[in-house]
């Protein structure tokens, strides 16, 4: 036997070692440990029953709800690879990730009848919805004893620059070894319970689910972010820690006025692009503590985390790695000297073991020892801190989703006036960021903004698609042809935008 | 890669992470990790200097103090497993272990001359002595950059029914998934100190140390158990966590009269025999929150506790395995059903991978899917909790130290004017329970207690020592020749003693 090969089977561990304490409250309802082990167990054998077999990669297009959380852990107990879809995307775009993923089956809900539909229509898959679950049969089948390190659990979906999203492949080894790392450094205590507004479907949700069984604490579920509810929650002492990505937590502290949280919460572990300044001097007003933290898809969640003793000395900062994961920062291939700004490389049990398919991406990503290139910039201080200046240079984080302008110039330049396209992140006070389009119409063409806003809507998630359009003579370039989106950023600052 | 295959060098990567936190306070001293990591790296290059290369085995023969730490930390950077020697025993048994062990060094201090100067003459290992340390020139070395977890970090001997002294291969791994599992089970807050007054020689006192790096706490180390003082440092709110065995506890809460701990303090990990009930009644009215457990130095220590929500109902209980371990009970070779007595038999990445050069004890104890065969007995309840009856029939626990009767027959047999012999454990309330011989002479010899003891005392250490000498016409023994070790401990109950 060679190092730790197996996990065991969280859910059922857990249910055997502590089945009374509660693993969800939601809506009003709470449901234990035992009884969440149970539902997942009769889930599982209704999705047996519907054909599904161990190793099928399974699509789950859900909202955040109890049955969610049922229907991930039965998958679970199956061995079966969840493929979590965002249930913002539009058909187009579902439809690839679940063709590309190699789904068998897609488990869903009334709500996303429309998109199910167009994917029923175009690659045939089996729907499993989950308001007919009550007339599945049930069919016994052989639960996962211990989980492998080295498989697969889920797959996400993340963009890149170049081109088509990609499937990150999360295995039970990643996703156990976040969770325990971020106990290492964030404590775990006995009235813990961790608030969860994010969307399952996201690293930032699902991790809190695993991190539930392996602590034995509940998770309390929204169904979406209402700031409103979330703020009496933690005003009421319901949650002791919560995932936020910083724009949620400025609509919170707008909303929440002169009240303070709780004194039990402890923790607002804040991902999702930098946190301005003045929004962490406020919660340090209120007695908040904010933990800064990076973190990626293919990191299965936070890998850097600013630590308490650190928060205030290291404002800005987003930390320092979990304890079993290493940050380094390149430059030209060179590791770089404390200051110096680079490419933000990573490597750890919690770094995915490659994209789905993608031999030539993975090879460019990962280096053979193991390390993982981010595309993200930054640089460490002489005591090993990281601060991270930007996202790869073109990534928009808007209101936590992350957005790739890859992608909507793809659309976009599907147009036929479009000549050319660029698009690029705008500042925003509400969401962080928004995506702006720069575009060349073809010569002789005119197109409004109403008629390209239209037609990616149709082929777009509504938060993809551009807020503002801006025509241009040209698309500033380099030398090597590259597009200068720093330019172009810089005529957003600058406002001397010449026709909008 | 597959599965989880290294640990980060602990210290190096905590020292990194919070260098300012305190990691040993010791009689008024205080270190922090950066500290310790530099004094352990100074110190490795000294033991370097003195010829000890990667690989060798070291024994170490220290009392409780920041020097012990240090060395402990320095073996593990440089790479060198340590084999830890109870200062407690005498030399014979002291040149078994350094000689079983194959220990190239022994490491040791002016309090241990006498034993030292027999074990040179004897074995003639290179002694490093502390006190001359500041003599050593500083030869570098290459430190450990990740800890392997199937490699030996340390060496820690116990007995059996058959014979000598086994080495106990603990890994990195063993130590650090049982600091996991702990945590997992007690959970970690930014406040904890973990009081070890036991030794570090023993897997209680050592798996502290591993759990302050980990952790990032630190540990209140103490030279050797003294209640007052131990007493008052709980009063005083400076741990939250205190290991200790049963014996010691009941001493604390003698002295502790009628003052009670500060309010921080949380868990009192119990281990080394069962806590008496009325000791635990008594915990309980005081508010002291007593966690039993079961463990061995197989098992890296504790492998099954008691959670905190279960500590009233199941008194007596000690508990469930941690998360990443299992027991089962098995009797006659099959699985016991529940509330059916059987042998304790345990599994997990806390478990040893074997005895160290003893291929037939590794065959007999452990199957080829890698449960242990513990030999104590004991049985589960319908709800999974482990019930402990009995450390293998013919364990005797003194004081928290465990004593094999073998070993002692052993030694008294070689007496000219003994037959036969055998010794086992009667209760005793101050230390739970005391070595009692019950002996047959040679036909037509006389011996007395008194010669007996002088005798023992040469070769064994002083709580190894019978207590009660008790002679006997025959030894009691079932048809197949084994002593009937139940029968003499009747006659002890019984106090029907013939001659005493």
């Amino acid at each position: 036997m060679t190092g730790f090969q197996t996990i065991p089977n969280w859910l059922r561990k857990r249910a055997y070692l502590t089945p009374n304490r509660v693993a969800v409250h939601f809506n009003g309802q709470e449901i234990t440990f035992q009884a969440l082990y149970e539902k997942a167990k009769e889930a599982a054998e209704k999705i047996h029953s519907a054909g599904v077999q161990k190793g099928d990669h399974v699509a789950v297009l859900l909202k955040n709800h109890l049955d969610m959380v049922v229907i991930l852990h039965a998958l679970q107990l199956l061995g079966c690879p969840a493929v979590l879809l965002n249930g913002r995307l539009q058909a187009n775009e579902l439809i690839f990730q679940i063709t590309d993923s190699r789904a068998q089956y897609l488990i869903s809900e009334a709500d996303f009848t429309d998109q199910c539909s167009a994917i029923e229509s175009f690659c045939s898959k089996p729907i499993l919805w989950i308001e007919k679950f009550h007339h599945y049969g049930r069919m016994s089948f052989e639960e996962v004893a211990d989980f492998p390190f080295d498989e697969v659990c889920t797959i996400m979906y993340t963009s890149g620059t170049t081109g088509k999203p990609k499937g990150v492949l999360q295995t039970y080894g990643n996703h156990w070894s976040s969770a325990i790392g971020s106990a290492l450094n964030l404590g775990l205590q006995e009235n813990d319970a961790w608030l969860t507004a994010v969307p399952l479907f996201h690293i930032s949700g699902f991790s809190t689910l695993i991190r539930s069984v392996l602590y034995g604490i509940p998770i309390v579920l929204f169904e979406k972010f209402e700031e409103e509810k979330i703020n009496q929650a933690l005003v009421d002492g319901k949650a002791t820690i919560m995932s936020v990505v910083s724009t949620m937590l400025q609509r919170m502290i707008q909303q929440l006025g002169s009240r303070n949280y709780h004194p039990s919460f402890r923790c607002m572990l804040t991902g999702g692009g930098p946190v301005p300044l003045s929004l962490l001097e406020t919660c340090n007003q209120k007695n908040i503590p904010v933990f800064q933290t990076y973190g990626l898809t293919e990191t299965s969640s936070q890998i850097v985390t600013l630590a308490p003793e650190d928060s205030i000395r290291k404002l800005g900062s987003a930390g320092k790695p979990l304890f079993f994961s290493d940050i380094r920062i390149e430059k030209d291939g060179e590791i770089a000297s404390p200051n110096q700004v680079g490419e933000i490389v990573v490597k750890g049990p919690n770094v995915t073991k490659g994209y789905f398919n993608r031999n030539e991406a993975n090879q460019t990503s990962f280096t053979k020892d193991g390390w993982f290139h981010t595309g993200d910039i930054g640089y460490l201080d002489e005591e090993g801190f990281l601060f991270v200046l930007d996202r790869r240079s073109d990534l928009i984080i808007s209101g936590g989703e992350n957005i790739y302008p890859s992608e909507i110039e793809n659309v976009i330049h599907r147009h036929p006036a479009i000549k050319e396209v660029s698009v690029v992140g705008m500042e925003d006070s509400f969401w962080g960021q928004i995506p702006v389009a720069f575009f060349v119409a073809k010569d002789g063409c005119q197109v409004t903004n109403i008629e390209l806003e239209e037609f990616c809507v149709k082929k777009l998630a509504k938060y993809k698609v551009p807020k503002r359009w801006i025509e241009l003579d040209e698309i500033p370039k380099n030398a090597a042809n590259k597009v200068l989106r720093r330019v172009l950023k810089e005529k957003l600052n600058n406002k001397k935008v010449s026709r909008e």
